[in-house]
C-alpha cells in the first residue's frame, strides 16, 4: 500500500477562516486529536505572527506525539535581509520544532508587485532560508506559493523557484494553489512535469476557490505528488482549504492509499465533530463521508432502494467512516422511511396500517407550522406514540412566570415561578437562572423532583434555536432543539414558536416526557 | 463561444435535501428566477410522486417563460406493464410539459437487484417508454441511473441502456454518478468514450459524495458533454448535488463556455442568496464565488497585499459575481485590515496611529467575550467612535422588566416596563409582544419615539441568535445579531450575553445608537 503523508494545518491557515479563533488550549487539544491519528505533520502556526503562538510551541514540546511531527511555519528572509538578520527567520527557529514550511514566491508578478523586489533576489531568498534551516538539521518543507498561477504565466521561472528550493537542500517541495483557481487536469498536467523532474518528495496545497480543492488534491496525488496538505473540515481563509476529512476517505478507502490509522478512519466522523466542536462552529450537515446526513435518505424510492439493498444508493458504507444510515421524515419520503423509523421502536406496525397514514398526516400538519423531526427523533417518537395510544403524559402545567429584570434583581436576572401538577397533585415553585429559559429549565425540575427522582440523572447536552423568518426580526418564529441524555440514551426535542420561552418550554417538556416514558418501559436501547 | 445547456433541478433532487420543502408559490418564484437567468431546462418535480406537484404544474403552464423549459421528471415504466397502462408514465404526460426526463437503469446489479428483472427487459423499458413521449411530441432527455457504476462493472451493459435511449429516439443522453463515488479521471475517460459512440447530446449529472460533484461535472464538459445537470446552492439528497452557482462561473468566467446570460453573472451572488431565502437554508458564506466569505482577506499579510493587488490572493474579481471583497477583523488580522475599515469612515486615522493600538486592543477584547464583528460591523463602528471620541450615547436606561406568562395574560404573552432617561428627561412606558425580546424591542421604541421621532423609519429586518458554547445548555452564552435598515442604509449590531434577553438588548441598543448618530452626522453612505 502506497504511503500518502499528510499535513494538516488547521491550526495555522484554518486559523484564517472568518469565526475561528483558537486558545492554546485548543490547539494543544487539536494537536493530540490529530497525533493519535496518524497524521504526519502538523503546521502549527506563525511564530513571527501571533504571540500566542510562542506559548503554544513552548508547551506542545512536552506533549509525548506518536505520529505526528509539529511543523512551524514563516516566510523565507526578506529582501536584502541575511538569514541571521531576519527576525520571522529567528523567531521560526526558536519554535525549535522538528520541521519547518518556508513559503517563497514562484511567480514572477507577485516577485515584482507585492516583494517589488528582482526575479534574480527571490531565488536567493528562497535558497539562503532552505540552507539556514537545514543548517540547524530541520526537515525543511519548501512551500511554493503561487505555483499553478506562477506555472501558467511563466513555466521556467516557476521550476527555477523550486529549483533554488531543491538546491538549498529542502525534503519536500510543495506546490500550492494559492488562490484556488486551477482546474484538475492543470494539476495533473503540471504536477507530472515536477515529478519527473525533481526528486524529492512533492506535496500538493490547494485551497477550494472554484470548488475543486478535493478533485485537485486527489489529481495531484494521481500525478505523483506524495505530501497532501489540507485541513480537517476543510477550515480555511475565504472558501476554505483542501478538506482532509473527504481526502484522506477517498485515498484511503477508494484508492488503496494508506494516510492515516486503520482505526481512526472507522471512527472519522466522531473526529471531525469533536474538532467542529472545538472550532465552536457548526458541523457541516451535508461534508461527504462525515456529514450528518452525507447517508440520509429522503425520497421515498431511494429510501425503499437502501433498504433491499444499501450500494443501491451509498458510494460506501457509512460505518466505514464511523458514520450512519438516516432515513428523513419528510413530506417527499414514501412511507416507506417512516415506517423504518417506526419499526425501530413498534415492530407490529406495517406500511399499510391506518397509524402510519395518520402518522405521515400528523408529521405533514407540524411541519407546516416550522416543526421538522429531522434531527428531533425523541418529539417524533412521542408523536407516534401519542397516536398509538401509548403515551400518557407525566405532568400538566397550571401556570407559569418568568420575570427578567435589568439591573437585576438577585444574584442571576431571571427567575420563574411554575405550577404543575401530577395526578392532581399540585406543587409550586420558583427558581432563577441566567436568562429565562435557564430560570424555566431550573424551576421545572425543582417541581418535578418529588415525583420523579431520577430525572436527576438527566441533563440537557445541547441548546440550538434556529430563526425561522429571520425577516419578521423580534417577533420572527424560532425552532428550539434540545438535546439531553441520562447517561445511556442521548435524545433530541423540538419546540417551535414565535416565542422563544415558549419554544423551549415545549422542547423542554418532551424532553422529561421522553426521559420518564423510556424508564417505564424499561428500554435503554 | 460554446454553449453549455444548463439544467437545473433544485425543485426535484434539491427539495429530497434534508431541511429543504417548498410550497407551490416557492416553487413558482424560483423558476421565474431561473427563467430570467438564462438556464435551459428546469427540472420540476415527478408529477406521480406528489400530489403538490399537479398544481405546480397546472399554474407554471400560465407563465410566460423566456430561456427556459419546464421539464417533468419520472421513470420509465414498469417491468411488464406497457406504457400506455403505466400510472406514473401516465401523469407525467398529464403533466403537459415541454421536455420530459426519463430515469431507467444501466447497472445490471439494479436491475436485478432492485427492480428485480431481466436486463433485456430494462432495455426495453427504456426504448418503449422513450418511443412512447417521442410519439407526444416531447423533448426527452434519458437520464442514466448509476451509469458510472454500472459502466466500471460492465461497460458493455451500461452502452446498451444509451443505446435503447437512443433507439427509442432520445434528444440528450444522460450520464449519472447517482451515487457520488465516481472520480474525475474516470469521468474524463467514460465521458469521452460516449461522446465518441454518440450522436446525441451528451448531459452529465453528479452528486457530492466524494466532495468532487464540481470537478467531475467540468471534467465531463472537457470530454464533450453539453448538458450539465445540477442544483442552485447545491442542494440535493446526502451531501448534494452539483453546485450550479460554482460550476456556471467556472465554465463561463474562467473557460470561456457560454451558460447563462451575462448580466445574470454579474448578480450571480443576489441570485444565489435568494435561492437560500426561499429555501429557508442558511446561506453558505463559504460558498466558492457567491459565499458571504468567498472574497474575505483575514490574514494580515493577505489583506495587505490585496491591497497593493487584489490578483494577489483572488482568483477572479469579486465584482465578476456581484460579490465584495471583505477585509475580517480578528486577532489574525493585522492593523492593515482594520485601517481598511476605519477609512471608510474617517480617513484621517493612519496605521501608525495610537488610536488603531487601542482599537485594535479594544476588539482582541471584546472577541475573547464571544463577541465577533465580522459581519457586526455596526456596532464595531460604535467602538471605534467611541475611542476616536467621536461617540455620544443618546438615552440611558433605568431599568427594565419582562414578564413572560403561560397562560398569556392579555393577547401577547410577554410585557415588558422600561425606563429611561434623554438629557435627564425620564420617560416610563410599557409595552406587549410576542415573547420578551419582541416587547422589550416595542417598549424601547415607544419610550424614545417622543425624543427622536426619526426612529419610526427605522426596522429591524434580521434576527439571528447563535448558542456560543451549546453544551452548557440552557445556561449558554447566546450570541445575537440584529439587521437594521432605514431604507437607505443597512447595518448589523451584535450582543453577547449567557441571557438571550440581555444580548438581544445590547444589539438593539447598539442599532438604534447607530440610526442616531449617522443621522446627525447627515451621513447615508
Amino acid at each position: 500500500m502506497k504511503r500518502i503523508y499528510i499535513y494538516d494545518s488547521i491550526l495555522r491557515d484554518g486559523a484564517q477562516a472568518q469565526g475561528i479563533s483558537f486558545s492554546v488550549e485548543d490547539k494543544l487539544k487539536i494537536v493530540k486529536k490529530l497525533d493519535s491519528m496518524g497524521v504526519s505533520y502538523i503546521e502549527a502556526g506563525n511564530p513571527g505572527s501571533n504571540p500566542k503562538d510562542l506559548e503554544f510551541f513552548e508547551r506542545v514540546k512536552k506533549l509525548d506525539l506518536k505520529h505526528s511531527k509539529i511543523v512551524a511555519f514563516g516566510s523565507t528572509r526578506r529582501v536584502n535581509v541575511s538569514v541571521e538578520e531576519d527576525a520571522n527567520v529567528q523567531s521560526l527557529l526558536r519554535a525549535d520544532t522538528p520541521a519547518v514550511a518556508i513559503f517563497g514566491k514562484s511567480w514572477g508578478f507577485q516577485v515584482k508587485e507585492i516583494l517589488r523586489t528582482t526575479l534574480e533576489e527571490n531565488l536567493n531568498m528562497i535558497r539562503d532560508t532552505v540552507v539556514f534551516f537545514k543548517s540547524k538539521n530541520k526537515e525543511v518543507i519548501f512551500d511554493a506559493e503561487h505555483f499553478f498561477d506562477g506555472y501558467k504565466e511563466d513555466p521556467e521561472y516557476a521550476m527555477k523557484a523550486l529549483k533554488a528550493a531543491s538546491e538549498g537542500g529542502a525534503d519536500c517541495l510543495c506546490l500550492c494553489d494559492t488562490n484556488g483557481g486551477t482546474f484538475p487536469d492543470e494539476i495533473y498536467e503540471i504536477t507530472s512535469r515536477v515529478v519527473k523532474e525533481f526528486k524529492e518528495d512533492i506535496g500538493i496545497h490547494c485551497h477550494n476557490d472554484t470548488g475543486m480543492a478535493v478533485a485537485n488534491s486527489i489529481m495531484a496525488v494521481k500525478a505523483g505528488a506524495v505530501q497532501v496538505q489540507g485541513t480537517m473540515n476543510g477550515y480555511g481563509e475565504r472558501t476554505g482549504n483542501a478538506n482532509l476529512t473527504t481526502i484522506i476517505p477517498n485515498l484511503q478507502l477508494k484508492l488503496g492509499y494508506s494516510c492515516i490509522l486503520e482505526e481512526s478512519i472507522s471512527e472519522f466522523t466522531t473526529i471531525s465533530r469533536y474538532i467542529s466542536e472545538i472550532a465552536n462552529v457548526l458541523h457541516d450537515d451535508r461534508a461527504p463521508y462525515v456529514g450528518n446526513y452525507a447517508f440520509a435518505h429522503k425520497a421515498g424510492m431511494h429510501a425503499d432502494a437502501v433498504n433491499k439493498n444499501p450500494s443501491a444508493y451509498e458510494h460506501i458504507a457509512p460505518e466505514a467512516v464511523g458514520n450512519t444510515r438516516m432515513f428523513l421524515i419528510s413530506e417527499v419520503a414514501g412511507r416507506g422511511a417512516l415506517l423504518n423509523f417506526i419499526n425501530t421502536f413498534d415492530k407490529t406496525i406495517t406500511k399499510d396500517s391506518p397509524y402510519t397514514r395518520e402518522i405521515l398526516k400528523k408529521v405533514k400538519e407540524m411541519e407546516f407550522k416550522g416543526y421538522q423531526y429531522e434531527g428531533a427523533e425523541g418529539s417524533l417518537e412521542l408523536i407516534i406514540r401519542k397516536i398509538l395510544g401509548k403515551y400518557k403524559s407525566h405532568f400538566e402545567l397550571g401556570e407559569f412566570k418568568v420575570l427578567v429584570s435589568e439591573p437585576p434583581i438577585s444574584s442571576a436576572n431571571s427567575s420563574a415561578i411554575i405550577k404543575i401538577s401530577v395526578d392532581g397533585q399540585e406543587e409550586m415553585t420558583a427558581a432563577e437562572g441566567n436568562g429565562p429559559v435557564n430560570a424555566l429549565d431550573n424551576a421545572l425540575r425543582k417541581a418535578l423532583k418529588r415525583f420523579y427522582p431520577q430525572i436527576k440523572d438527566m441533563k440537557l447536552t445541547d441548546y440550538k434555536v434556529r430563526v425561522l423568518d429571520s425577516d419578521s426580526a423580534t417577533a420572527a418564529k424560532v425552532r428550539v432543539l434540545i438535546e439531553s441524555t441520562d447517561g445511556k440514551d442521548v435524545w433530541t426535542t423540538i419546540g417551535v414558536s414565535a416565542d422563544i420561552i415558549e419554544a423551549s418550554w415545549l422542547a423542554l417538556v418532551d424532553s422529561i416526557e421522553y426521559k420518564l416514558i423510556r424508564d417505564e418501559l424499561g428500554q435503554s436501547e
